[in-house]
Order: structure tokens, then sequence, then C-alpha cells
């Protein structure tokens, strides 16, 4: 295909750095292109429009870091049918994609009130991200109607997403020395049947709104803290619960204690809801409708549920490859920017 | 019963301080003592006698050392039949009767040459432990007929000793995101069966020169490497094999491949062997035979296995209470010590 004006924004947007933690350019950039329209920044973070005129808010969100580059993705450039370098794929071209529509007259001019929101530090550790600090310094954008977040997905729409817990489940014993371990009780070897258990349980399929989501429940750190010549009297396994969005918080917490059914204490540490997919309803099913395009449930914990969480319906939508994401040689294919551009104009066209 | 002249000696002993690295004054002391004998002097520990002059030679040891004092044994004193203070029982009381039979002119002039050994550093890490240094510098030691170590034992004689070894078991799995564990293959929930067997399996009792050991696998730790969002490719047990004196090295570090059986990856990263009871020969049976106490196995490793490696028979007997070793309030009855004197001397002089 031709080289297409969409290709050369994304091109534009590589070559500006943008590692997780140096963002500052390229939030720079934005608030420059940007200069005369109503400009918000948080940090490295830069909210563009919301004409707050009554018409429905609709959220065009994209994360601008990208991971450190390898040498095959130092040099943007095409090549033949694809862009290359880092965050072709995750994710500038969906970033590429938001703008795009954003920079569209007709479509600013749409059903839609249109805010594109460009934020920092989603590849990093997650006290980094800068989405949770804009959505509370703006707390106009809860009030939004829809959230596209344009993560690659392979042009498919991706909804809801799993709830996410980690529980640190301590089975408790008695200490004696290893010389004379009748004396005490095996914090360590009494888990073996609850681990073993683990080990054959199948994941749950589940379905909401005609969308299939795999419940599991994953063992995925254990730890003692004793001397080694000690019997343990305590021995912790960080339990990672990933449920279907059919489920509250409580819900969920409750489906642990039951499989734990008291031989272990449980204490949850860290909890994010699931996000409903919301298939059949509102916006979300307006742009599955129009999008045209395979639905998928979303089976990882992704940004989307912050929105979620917030009560505004998100979804993943983008032009990006996921087996592109992160990898040597990062590429998108320029007709994906283009088919996805096509696709989320015709949705805030109200086609 | 009448104070005696052994139960100052212990007084005196306890009025000196020697905490587990303060050895110094007590080691000052001692040489003080002898001055005029054969004194031997390394780091903080203090070796006296030995003749060269063809007779066996009996080593009479014991550990200077001390753990910290509570309120309660801070001040060494009688009370009615018992002699009170940090390290009555472990094991000052024991130094006092070697001390008291090596002093008597007609013990030395015995069938025996005597060597008395009092070495610091017992109590605290392995690796501040004096009794080894002492043996690598003064090789003579290494040719003893027989090693009288006088830890606290009630009065029995223990003999030989468990072998010891810790084995890093290493379950190995696939790495995945713990979204989707079924691409991955979880290392911590794989040993779970591992884990379960070792909890049933009861310890196995060995009969070794009519002594009975109780050989015992115990996992005393446990951990993983990973990320709380990883399903684990690797989780690694610590396993603690005791095993009984009939058993090589070699022996024993078959036992635990046999055990794990494939399942996991062995690395062994210590290992203590076994010291032999040698109930039924030479000095050990005549020890026996004139004590005329009770002979248990010894469970636990002692510095007894430092002797048996270098191929000296050895064994525990000694005034000192078991139960009282690092209690508050320690103290070991003045009867204890008279017994104990009256039985090592009856030996000594080859009754």
């Amino acid at each position: 295909m031709a080289a297409t004006a969409l290709g050369d924004l994304l091109l534009d947007l590589l070559a500006l750095p943008s590692l997780t933690g140096e963002e500052g350019p390229v939030a720079d950039w934005l608030e420059h292109r940007y200069a005369g329209q109503r400009v918000r920044r948080a940090g490295n973070s830069v909210v563009v429009g919301g004409s707050d005129d009554g018409r429905p808010v609709v959220l065009l969100v994209g994360h601008t870091d990208v991971v450190p580059p390898t040498d095959a993705d130092r040099d943007p450039r095409r090549d033949g049918d694809r862009i290359l370098g880092r965050g072709a794929s995750d994710m500038k071209s969906g970033l590429a994609v938001a703008m795009d529509c954003f920079e569209t007259s007709a479509l600013r001019a749409g059903p839609y009130d249109l805010v594109l929101v460009a934020y920092a530090g989603e590849e990093g550790p997650h006290e980094g991200n800068e989405l949770g600090a804009v959505l509370t310094a703006m707390p106009d954008l809860a009030e939004a109607a829809l959230a596209v977040v344009l993560e690659p997905t392979d042009l498919t729409v991706q909804l809801g997403c799993m709830g996410a817990l980690h529980a640190e489940v301590s089975f408790l014993g008695r200490a004696a020395h290893s010389a004379r371990p009748w004396q005490g009780e095996n914090a360590l070897t009494k888990a073996g049947d609850f681990l073993g258990e683990l080990h054959r349980r199948p994941p749950h399929d589940v379905d909401v709104d005609g969308l299939t989501y795999r419940e599991v429940f994953t063992a995925t750190a254990a730890w003692t803290d004793n001397a080694r010549n000690v019997v343990p009297d305590r021995f912790t396994i960080n339990l990672n619960y990933r449920y279907a969005p059919d489920k509250t918080t409580a819900a969920a917490e409750a489906r642990v204690n039951e499989l734990v059914s008291g031989r272990a204490a449980v204490t949850v540490v860290d909890h994010a809801a699931a996000g409903r997919p919301r298939r059949n309803s509102g916006l979300v099913a307006d742009f599955c409708d129009t999008v045209d395009a395979t639905v998928q449930p979303k089976q990882a914990w992704t940004d989307v549920a912050r929105f979620s969480q917030l009560g505004v319906p998100a979804l993943n939508y983008g032009p990006g490859l996921t087996a592109q994401a992160h990898q040597a040689g990062e590429y998108a294919p320029e007709a994906n920017l283009v088919a996805a551009r096509a696709a989320l104009a015709a949705f805030l066209a109200g086609a």
C-alpha cells in the first residue's frame, strides 16, 4: 500500500524518545501540537479537549511510553507495508489513530464530545502509572460515556477485564529443632495437599454477556522465614485469583476462603475489581456493532479496569499486534492503522 | 548435701564472664592456673597436658562459652543442692568435672595420658566454633584413643551422632503470566505431592550397636524467586536429612535422590557425616561398662562428630541437665557433679 499520513504521524511519534519515566519530550510535543485548545497536563500526561456541551464524552486513550528498544528497533522506519520502531504496536500506532480521529473536525463536531488522553508510565511499575493520577486530578473524566483504550488488540474488540486478587495463604505449624521434628508441626509440608489440589485444578470458564472468561487460581510465590535447622512454623503462599466479571470483590474473596476452607490463614493483600464487558448495552454495544470486529473477552487486567472501576464503560481496540509488543524489531502493519482509523471514525461519526 | 570443692570450682568458673566471643578472661585464667604445664593456646581456646609417653591419650573436652544470661542467672550462687548461674548445666559443670579429674595426680599417673581441651565459640554461629581450628592446629589430638565431651547429658552416656545433610530440592517449571497460567507449568504446585508425602512420612528407627537412631527427612525452608504475577518456574525446598550412623555420606545422598526420584533437581549444600557409636569396642565399651550409666544414642549433631570424623572415638557424658541448658535461672545439681566426677575418675583409673 502507499504511504499514508497516518503512517507518517506514527513515524513522528516513534521519533520522539519516550522510555518509561522519560515521557517529558513527547508530552511537550503534544502540548505544543494542541496549543490553543483545552490542554491539561499532569506529570508527563496530557489531556486535550472536552467542550462540556452536553454531548456524551468519549475518551480516546493511549499511553505514550515504550519499553527500552533493542538494536533492531532503535531507528523508526517504513519497511514495505510495515512501520518499525519501539512502540510501533504497543502502542504508538493506537495513539496515532486516536490523534488522527481527534484532529478530524467532522468527528469533533459529531455526536460525541471527544477527549484525548495521552498518559505516561504504563510500562513501568504499577506506582509509576500516571493514569490513576490523571483520573484523580480530572474528575470530569469519570463522567465519560465511553473510554476507548487503543492498546494492541490485532483489530479485535476486547471487553471487560478479569478481577485479580492476591491473597497470602499462611499455613501455621509449631517450631522445633529439625533433629527432633516430631516435637513440632511442619507448616511447609502441611501445605502439600493444598498445593497438589491447586496443581490438578483446571481453569474454570465463565460466560458473561456471551464472552468466556477463564478463571484461574495460581500459586505464584511461597516462602518460609525460619532458619535451616528448624521445623517451619509458618509457610506462606501468594495465591493469585483471577476471576470473571460476574463476581463482586466480596464474592471473589469468599471463593478464596472456600478453597482454603480453614486449612490456613488468608489475608488479601491486593485486590483489583473485575470490569463488566457491557457487551449488550449503551456505547459498547454501538461500538461493537459499528466496528464489526471480533469481540473477545480480556483475560488480563489492564488500565481498562481503572475506567470500569469509576463506572466508565471501557474497551480495548487497537491496530497494534499483540505478538509484536515488547519484541525486538517491533512493527505495526500500516494497513492496520488505516483499518482501525476507519472503524473508529465510523463509530465516532455515529454511523 | 554439704558444699564440695567441686562445687566451689564450678562457682569459680561461673564467676568468670565468658559469653560467646568473650572467652578471653576464662582462657587467661586457665593458662595461669596451669602455668608450668604444657599449655597450648589457639584463639581463646586452651589445651593442657599430653606427655607423649606412649599411654593411650584421653581428651577431656568442654567449651568455655555460655549463652547470654537472663536476670535470673546473672549472679552465680549456691541454693541448697543446686548451683545456679549461666552455664551451670551447659557446660561449666562438665568443665569443672574434667578439670578436677585432670588435676588429680593419681589419675594423671594412671593408664591414660590426659589432655584437657577447653575451647571457645560453641554456642555461636558454626564458623566461630574454635574446636575445628584447635584440631587443625594440634594434629596430635587426632591420635587420641578417646574424647570425652562433657556436654550436659543428665549423667547418661550418649554415643555416636546422626549424620546431617541439607539438600536444595528444586522443582522446575515454565514461567508464564499468571493471567494465563495454562501457558506455563507451575513449579510450586508441582511440589505439592512431594510435600504431602513428606508430611505423612513417619520417622524411621535404625538400630546401630543396640542403640536406636531416629532418621528424619524435614523440609525446613522453601522459596520462589519470581514476581507475584508470574507462574513460578522454580520452587526450592531445603530438605534436611538426619540419618543413622550406619550410613556413609554417599549412601545418605543416594537415599535423598531415591526419595525425590527424579521429580526435582537435588543439590547437597551442606553435609556433616554421622559418627558411629562404637558401643562394643575399645575405650567406648570400657567407658560404658565402668560408668554404668544409661547409654543412649545422640540424636543431634554435636562437636562429638568432629572427633568421629578424625577417627577419634568420642562420647558425650556430663553432669549438666539437658533441660536446663539456655534456660532462665539455669542450674546444676551439685550431686550430679560429684557423681560424674566419681564415674569419670573410675574409668580414668582403669578400674
